[in-house]
């Protein structure tokens, strides 16, 4: 049960937060929006999974049940690829370059400080932009922000696989801004 | 050295990091806007104290000059209040709703989990409403994503004093769109 009154009508998880404030949402919509979906040089399967990655590290069960859902849906190689890189990013089969970024959010976890000069080098000689650093630190960041909402709520987080492939789709379909504001 | 190139007529810290890249900046900057300077029932300066309390938690040098020039200047007992909080909340001269706020946000910063039933209560029997409860975790958990965003990249974080001063004048003249994005 949330920690806070919410409409039973709200969506569960972070969009139903979303809903709850609108003042807060819509910018919180907008900034998932051009982080995850906006034209890029790193596919949408690999920004997503980006934020899988972190949201397991945090905990959140919403967050990385959701968005291991739309990643495991837009990127090459599907929900094995996306179960071998949460198993160990090491060993699984993704180019160097995904995987300095996927190193650097998870430092971003741990701290802004442990984002280490040695990390972004690597990021770097791997081919990794200057924009493709900047967005996996935040899309770490702003993660760590998502988990930490939507736990520290105590928003509802279904049990149903079936409920979060449902909100994949409509994430897929519509987006962020749909997802927090309805329109 | 910041870890990205920008240019040095950027502003230094996580206002810098707003403008080298408008599209996240500009949901960003009204996100901050509305968790800290809207119409509230939670003073400005007592907003500013949680943000400055978590950047604090969060060893972010950056953040936390800034919004503790902020909160200083727009809170009952100014900067000895401030200084009084950071030191020890437990035996600070607030309210007995700021410290359970306070408290919340501290959990938050932890990770979401950390928000237990027993400290929302504690808040509400103090006095909040669910609002305040709202933005005293989403106000926490943006400053965990602000933090991490300011240090991950390496931003610039001034030595003089004064530079924060100045940023927080700003930042009560003009608030934070205008600081993100320059209009």
């Amino acid at each position: 049960m949330p920690h806070i009154a919410m409409s039973p009508e709200l969506a569960p998880g972070t969009p139903g937060l979303f809903q709850y404030r609108p003042e807060t949402g819509r910018p919180l919509g907008e900034l998932a929006e051009t982080l995850l979906r906006s034209p890029h040089s790193l596919g949408r399967g690999d920004r997503e999974l980006i934020a899988t990655y972190v949201s397991v590290l945090n905990h959140c069960k919403f967050c990385s049940s959701t968005h291991s859902e739309v990643s495991a849906a837009q990127i090459d190689g599907g929900r094995a690829l996306v179960d071998k890189v949460l198993d160990d990013v090491d060993s699984a089969p993704i180019s160097p370059k995904l995987r300095a970024l996927i190193k650097i959010a998870g430092a971003t976890v741990e701290g802004g400080h442990a984002v280490t000069a040695e990390l972004v080098d690597a990021a770097r000689q791997a081919g990794a932009t200057d924009t493709e650093i900047h967005d996996s630190v935040l899309i770490s960041a702003a993660f760590c922000m998502f988990n930490r909402y939507c736990d520290g709520l105590a928003a509802i987080v279904p049990d149903d696989p079936r409920a979060y492939a449902g909100m994949a789709q409509m994430i897929i379909n519509d987006g962020y801004r749909m997802c927090a504001t309805g329109h």
